[in-house]
Formats: structure tokens, C-alpha cells, sequence
């Protein structure tokens, strides 16, 4: 968490947040009001924060990871901008350690050429159009990082994504899998393309698929930039 | 910059990175013993870094943004794993505010979707590789964020990078076009694929195209994740 967020924080006479974001960050919140609501209820936890605002709160809503990278920024604006323009409360992103950062950091260097960021979470996206942009990032040897990887309904698809990507790379292309990136209970696995969903893999993992280069080295996953070393 | 980072830098007892990147935190540094070089002496610098660890300093090698992405942290861990096992340094690589997030922050939300980041320096990789990377990320619809975009002596990518762009896309996409994110003079600029290369863009910018569903309303840039709203 950047001093900036920290601070946003501190400021704030109402947090806002999806319950188990907000209680990781309890010792900054201390005694402020805070409106946390579960999973799912993306739409009533923005229209809240943005009520509040209104009433004259200054509000924080919590996200984890970057809230600018597929979090609470894009939804908190859409709604804001819907606001009668004279009481359309001021809106300022801050952004944070991405969870594709942090995972990257946790492997070694998979992130030092052009890479793809792919949800594959189907809930608001087709799974046609998730499916074709796994395969046109796998024909351009993108590094690709996979957000939402599995859930315990939605299995299938981290097998179908292993099944383009192995018709564009060799089977034992690096790839890293980091469970609570950045967070207690860190942890990582380093496989490769042809075994890795046999690794467990959830809602709380970061899935990063090598590019044509990436190698292992001393337990470090690693893509060259280029450099003659 | 993370309470980690600052923290690791507080603890080094040398501390190596261009000089620009070093002078940003002259605060912090105070009377450390600094190795400060100029561009294009990365290997000459991460090389340094190593040597003096293994002569049992505790380095810090300072990077701007997020080192995991297109930084230090990739030649520094190629190096390392040269080293004799019984010399090498224990490497940590702490993630920051990566550059694409701070701009997309700065824009509004335009990274609510799948993206695709894109270094348009071909002084590493072939303009074939890139340009393609490009093509395919303009088919799949993806966002695309554009590192290096322009540079005094490399001035045409970005018009080719545009005139691809568009045959997938209309000419009034949002595009995105941000300066020294998250620095003193951050500065944007929101115009659309038509027109944007008119903009100032050099090598402090970082561009960010939209995709099919991007727009822009009350000076935001967003990308709806999908939401009824």
C-alpha cells in the first residue's frame, strides 16, 4: 500500500470495501464508519460510497491490488458521471501494487517484455471473446498473466486456455502460479505449460504463462529483455 | 513508492541506478555511497550492483515505476544467476507503482478490461515482433498500453502503431496520453485514435489506446468491466 493510499485513508470519514479487503487493512481504519458488504454487490457498494459523498463524506473506497486494473475505479466512475453534475462528488484514483506486479515480483522477472493481462472470469464477458484473446496473445508470444483463474465452478477454462497456448509454445514453457501475491501466506509454484493445472490453483492465484524465452534459473522464473549477458 | 521499497533503500548500505532515477529520492538516500550512471550502461550497472553485494554490501538498485515490468529486476536476476552459487547474492524484487497503473489512475479507469502492454523500443527487439504484437492486440479488442512510445530519434512507430489501430477500431477511440505519472509535472492529454499522434508524446509518456467499449464522459477515460449500470 502506497503512503499516498495510506493516507487517503486516514483522511477519509467513511470507508467503503467488500468485507475481507476492509479487514485487511483494520489498524488504519480504527474507529472510522465503515460500510463493507460481501461479494457480488459491486454496484450497491459504489452507489453507497458515492451517496455518502454526496451527504458531504469524505469517502475511501477500499479495493485490493491496483484499483485501476479490472477494480472498483472504473465502476466508482461510471456511476459518479451518472450523478447530477452539481452534486457529482470529486473522484481521485489511486493506484497500488498490482497483484500482476507483485506475483511478478514474487516469481523473479517473467514481466521484462510485452505481456497480455486476460481476465477469465466469464461472469460479464462472454467466453467466446476471453477465449479469442487467450489465443491471439498466445500467437503474438506475449508473456500473458490470467486473473480469476479458477473458481470452484468455473474449472474448465484454465484447461482450455493451456490447450491454445500449447499449440503456439513448447510444453515446457515456464509457468508461475502465486497464491495471496504480496500478503500473508504468500507462496509460489514454478511448472510449466504442460502440467501446471495439475497445480492447485483458485480465485486467490495469479496464473503467469512464459513467452517463447522465458526460462528457469536458481528457482527464479525470468524473460529476458534482450540484453547481451 | 511502497513503504517496502523505502524501507529496503533505508537499510542498503550502497545504492545503485541511473542517475535521474537516484536524484528522485535524494530524501531518502542522504549520505549513502551512491553508483549513479548514465542510460544505455545497464548491464555495466547491475554487473556493479552484484559486485558490490558480493563484496557483502546491502544493495539497493533503484528503478522507476515497477522493476518487475520492463526494469532492473530481469537483468539483475540474468546476472545473478552467472554468479558462482557459492558468491551469489540473495536477490528480492519489491514491486512499486508500476508506470501503465499510475497512468491509468491518472486517465480514470481505462484499464477495467484485458490489456496488453507493448514497449515500442525496438532497440532490443525486432520492429517485426512488435508491430505484429500490436496487430494482434488491435484484433482482439484489447486495450493496449504503449511503453517508450516516441522517442526524438524514433518518431514513426507511434504513427504505424496508429494507422494499425485503426483498421480494427473507429477513429474516435479514446486514447489516453499521460507525462511523468505520478511525478512533479504529471500532465494528460484525452484524444482519440485519429488525432492523437498531434499530441506531445516522448519518452516520459506512456499511451494508452482504448478498446471497443472505451469512452469518455465528464474527462474521464473508462473502460466498463461490464456491469448493468
Amino acid at each position: 500500500m502506497s503512503p499516498r493510499a495510506q493516507q487517503a485513508v486516514a483522511d477519509a470519514t467513511r470507508v467503503v470495501g467488500y468485507t475481507k479487503y476492509v479487514e485487511l487493512i483494520e489498524d488504519l481504519i480504527k474507529d472510522k464508519e465503515v460500510v463493507s458488504t460481501g461479494m457480488m454487490q459491486e454496484i450497491d457498494r459504489c452507489q453507497k460510497a458515492l451517496d455518502l459523498a454526496m451527504e458531504g463524506h469524505r469517502v475511501a473506497v477500499v479495493s485490493s491490488g491496483d484499483p485501476g486494473i479490472y477494480g472498483m475505479a472504473g465502476l466508482v466512475l461510471e456511476l459518479a458521471t451518472k450523478c447530477p453534475a452539481e452534486d457529482r462528488p470529486e473522484v481521485e484514483v489511486i493506484s497500488g501494487i498490482s497483484a500482476v506486479g507483485a506475483s511478478a515480483a514474487c516469481l523473479g522477472a517473467p514481466l521484462m517484455h510485452d505481456f497480455a493481462v486476460i481476465s477469465l472470469s466469464d461472469l460479464l464477458t462472454p467466453w467466446e471473446v476471453i477465449r479469442r484473446r487467450v489465443e491471439l496473445a498466445a500467437e503474438g508470444d506475449f508473456v500473458i498473466a490470467l486473473y480469476n483463474p479458477k473458481s470452484v465452478k468455473r474449472n474448465w477454462q484454465i484447461e482450455e486456455v493451456k490447450n491454445i497456448v500449447l499449440k503456439h509454445r513448447p510444453v515446457m514453457t515456464p509457468v508461475g502460479i502465486v497464491h495471496h501475491a504480496s500478503r500473508d501466506g504468500e507462496a509460489k509454484v514454478i511448472a510449466n505449460l504442460g502440467g501446471f493445472t495439475d497445480e492447485h490453483i483458485d480465485m486467490f492465484s495469479m496464473v503467469i504463462i512464459g513467452n517463447s524465452r522465458t526460462y528457469v534459473k536458481e528457482g527464479y522464473m525470468i524473460t529476458p529483455r534482450g540484453y547481451q549477458v
